[in-house]
């Protein structure tokens, strides 16, 4: 398969126009102002309720709409699927669209189950021989302060990294009184904050030190175990909030704390590294800035030094505003979508995470589950 | 003049490609994704480089390039000129626009002399007389924390306002080495700091208190006196850095200091009111925060509150995504285009600042460039 | 026994004139010029190398030194033993002093071994029937901010309390050519950063809940396990870092991280508390700080907010400077001072932590090693 | 005379027993137990209320207390006399007490008007010659963050300081209820916050450039013209905020705001520098940090970096705690008395400032004065 196709801009077809389509849209609309990318277009935004996509659709600037993922994703005009649909749908389409040839983008998590993932990366790895491109969205990975924290590790400036600690704190659980959704039953989510935030908390510690989980302790708690539904109080039975201590490949020991009853904290990702020469802090609630640390210096001069992510110097912030313009949650998004329309085009460019990286996360998080069922004790991946 | 046209979108014509055209260009891409507006079509983009502006049209995403800005005001089908070229060309745009019954957005500063913005108040008087909008765009007053900021204090949480404190500070000019410039020259430019970043320094000053200048006690400062120019050294002819303090018709006093030599500012804009029965702090460069001083609860609890300015109640943010999910500099020209589409649609909305407001600063401008002629004596307005 | 000797001030000795030896003699000296407490008098420090002591017994304004503990708490002009030396001679003393009548204030941690903490309290409490005050010294429950923080939870600001979250990161030991030491081998300090700086955060974490741990998962970890001695590399035979997590028996759930390889981290004590109608947050480095979110006041306005706690309505500051001049981590040793003098003086105030209290934590900190040991699994109190 | 007394330690008499009487005792009863100082003895305590200075005496721990100042600095074993007296006293015992060859230290400001100050400078100019030590006690200087910034400064880290801008808000005259006070009325205070804190502001300005105040304007202003009195309303004859720019003989321009009307500030010292080759910043409310930025690092890892003041390398701090300690308010002054205590031990230990220092500084707050009641205008010292 070529790379680009020669007479056309690449077609994008999004599936999904909730929270994280309207995220993906904005990428898709924004990324070729902002960087020297292959042309695309928008051609059509799926989903099931015709009247609401019909309205996505104008809101959101795509060509067309539709309603039958399967009919678009045999489209000879489309070259990239874009997965923004819940959790449970990720494998059937992607795996439809990698078999179709597309290019595909896949939101987290991969999947519900580590059966479904472990199919995904099968069609990945066919689909990649191919020359296509299956890229999981751990998008705050592209996150310029976070992106120039994983440089700055592999520039060796903290040496030997020795302890991660990260944490992703929300509070939209703490009123009891919130009622019951899908995000609250184990069959349709998986799992509670552990697969919603553990995982970017558990995913960041991996992608910066660059090293991979060996072995997991873990809790799990569920702080309110039942609310309102329908027809009165019903079980929750997901986590509200979960702890791991990871067993690291490159020696270090990870930590992970993730709740949505943290009261005050709003989208609190935090991380935090420490190594032999220097070490990092990250707040994704100021994602424009990297604390950094060196412990090189003389001693009279040390101290966490705060980065403002936006010279022109740092990572995705050529294309963007001058030094002092910080960027929002959703820029992170358009740099996704610039570094996939990159490993579209340059044959030797790797996309990462790939499909393959997010099997390995969801083995991770089935480790905590575990561990916690065994009363905490480790379990070895 | 009907509000909105019967069966078309709102036409929008660019006038400049710049940084300012590209923050413009990704608010009208992005505004109707945010928010419920009257729909636009990006019509066409406006330089005077064919080859420049065309590629500008192609990677902004507008239908059409031109270089004749006087052919493209006269389209029918353009009903929103959007100014964004050196200060020297706005009058003459905009008067021109205006007069052939186009709404109209034009960049601060309004002018580069007072003559010239006095003629504008006029045209946009008439214009404003037959339903049109005259805009100009100080665009930090619709970043929200600065907009929950002010309807902070309408609300009377500050109770009366004895003492603003403004600072807008940056470091590009550090190096002696940095070569000449047209901003560095009076007859291009008008002045230094002072045009470029006092005026929103006091601005923000005037929109937070409500309260308009009487007097004004100023210093301006060229600390490089000379920089390298193609023809060796040439003489600066605008101030590096300013300060003033004003006296306000509300009987705060206000206070400026903005400089483009502070060593390590990026785009520090920070505002501080004092009032009495309570206290704000924001800066620029974390811009989703407003610091809140509530004098009236209990001692033991007072302090200043980091409101992170997210949530779905907070100016402008009911468009944008979940509490937490912070918005960068950008976004404030998304919000800027939305008042301004609903001051058009809207028969009874009033745009603000408009060209008065714009001609009022001007003229505080000019009498901090008077005071400091006068070894710091006062002038009064 | 009376409380106070009726014609002369309490008689202070104080056994160890090192780091703590010093901080407490600060706190001698001090106390009743920044309190109205029962005139004390500073009569004998206890060392036993004589010449280091008699500098000791100069400098930190002592009457007189000694090198004899035994001798010196059965005189009768001694009312108060501090007990300042390392944790394997608390016992011995403590037991003696309190036996010969005195009241002792005793440095945490209380022992080395459970054993001893056993027999410690079986003394006190005789004492206590007779009068006495046996009082351990875990000097930061008296952190004006960390007291405030009591306050706010004990009357009920943050609701009921669900998270509890407390670190405690030092640097000290990331240079891998740091030398063994006494503090670095079981048999000597028992365990190392679990029993030295866990315990404050375990401490932190019961005093300001209120909730008692019932049951712990923990983590050690020895990161360098062999360090320079001197005939060459030893073996490391205590942890360089700890993480657990607690259940308390009013339902929360503690998590605690401590590390001496936290690389820029200098004394880095941290606390939140997650509430249903607030939460708390604390760092030790800005001690006079205390961040609180109130999560009744409308969400526009919420936030963590700065509270200085510097005001005279503040706990323990009515003696101290006028508001925004804060004070250093010595003070709270001045705080205790003044606590242990009133807990004499006043019949019915009772000190708190006592013995029991130190007996207890030892008994959570002994159970985070037998999870360690167990592979992270679950053990009960 | 001898630097020190042959047989006896240094003896120190105090004059004043409130608020600053308290942190000079504090700081004469740690001295020696912090630092490597001669031996003192704490003498006497005056004032002129005698059961007051009876109480302050056994509560402050000094040896006699006394009513009459002319008798005590005519004792034999008074070496030093320590003024913290109101200002309008200064003058008299100052000179009085070199006159009678002991060393003095006097609080700031030197004195109420110029003509005293000038009268104190000769006969500390005499004085000095006689090797006695006439020190002025802007104890800030001696702050660890503040002391460690003069040296960057000295040592070359910022280059060639082009501007520096210093702050010192409180928020105690807020209430217009609050009411009328000596320091409320010109003939008993000289001025308002600008000779309370501005005088600060200045000197850290002065100090921490190493430039001298060649020409101001300044702006004055009474915000709550009139206060309750015994009698009723009386008018406030001082300024309660204060605005200045200061010509510096180094080519810096400085700006200075100062105001008791600041909601929410409570001791808000503030102090920035900017320089070709980096910049400082700093926060009384903060005082163990300060901000620095090194502009010479490569431009993706630039920053402020808080550097945590606490390092036994930093100034002042051999002597106290180990890293990550901090210090308090009050500690500056123990400093201030060891530097001292050195100056007088050591024959070629100049102290600064001393009271020519003072004079000068008097000499620019009479210049802001001056430019005030010229409606700005600039004043040339």
């Amino acid at each position: 398969m070529p790379h680009l196709p020669a007479d056309r801009p690449l077609g994008v077809a999004l599936i999904g126009y909730a929270f994280m389509g309207r995220a993906h849209s904005q990428a898709w609309r924004t990324v070729g102002a902002a960087f020297d990318v292959p042309d695309i277009a928008r051609r059509v935004i799926v989903g099931r309720d015709e009247e609401a996509v019909a309205t996505a659709a104008h809101r959101l600037d795509w060509e067309e709409h539709a309603t039958d993922w399967r009919e678009v994703i045999s489209r000879d005009d489309i070259d990239i699927v874009d997965i923004c649909t819940p959790g449970f749908l990720h494998a059937e389409i992607a795996i439809a669209a990698l078999e179709a040839g597309k290019h595909v983008l896949c939101e987290k998590p991969l999947a519900n189950d580590t059966a479904e993932a472990q199919a995904m990366v099968e069609a990945a790895e066919k689909a990649t021989a191919r020359g296509q491109v299956a890229a999981l969205g751990f998008t705050y990975r592209r996150v310029p302060a976070l992106a120039l924290a994983r440089q700055f590790v592999a520039d060796g400036k903290l040496g030997t990294i020795r302890q991660a600690k990260a944490a992703y704190l929300q509070d939209w659980l703490v009123d009891e009184e919130a009622g019951m959704s899908w995000r609250l039953r184990r069959e349709t989510a998986g799992s509670g904050a552990l697969g919603d935030i553990a995982s970017h908390a558990i995913d960041q510690i991996q992608f910066l030190t660059g090293q991979r989980t060996t072995a997991v302790r873990g809790r799990l708690a569920t702080m309110v175990p039942q609310r309102p539904g329908e027809d009165g109080l019903e079980d929750v039975t997901v986590d509200d909030a979960a702890w791991a201590t990871l067993e690291l490949d490159g020696g270090a020991i990870g930590s992970v704390e993730v709740s949505r009853m943290a009261t005050g904290a709003k989208n609190r990702l935090t991380v935090e590294l420490f190594g032999t020469s220097g070490a990092l802090r990250f707040d994704l609630e100021n994602p424009n800035e990297l604390w950094y640390l060196d412990a090189t210096v003389p001693v009279t001069e040390q101290g966490f030094t705060r980065v403002l992510v936006t010279e022109p110097e740092h990572p995705y912030l050529e294309a963007w505003w001058p030094q002092g313009h910080v960027l929002g949650w959703e820029n992170a998004f358009t740099n996704q979508a610039r570094d996939l329309l990159l490993a579209i085009r340059d044959e030797d460019a790797a996309y990462a995470p790939d499909f393959a990286d997010g099997l390995a996360l969801q083995r991770v998080l089935d480790a905590v589950i575990a561990s916690d069922a065994a009363d905490g004790a480790g379990v070895t991946l």
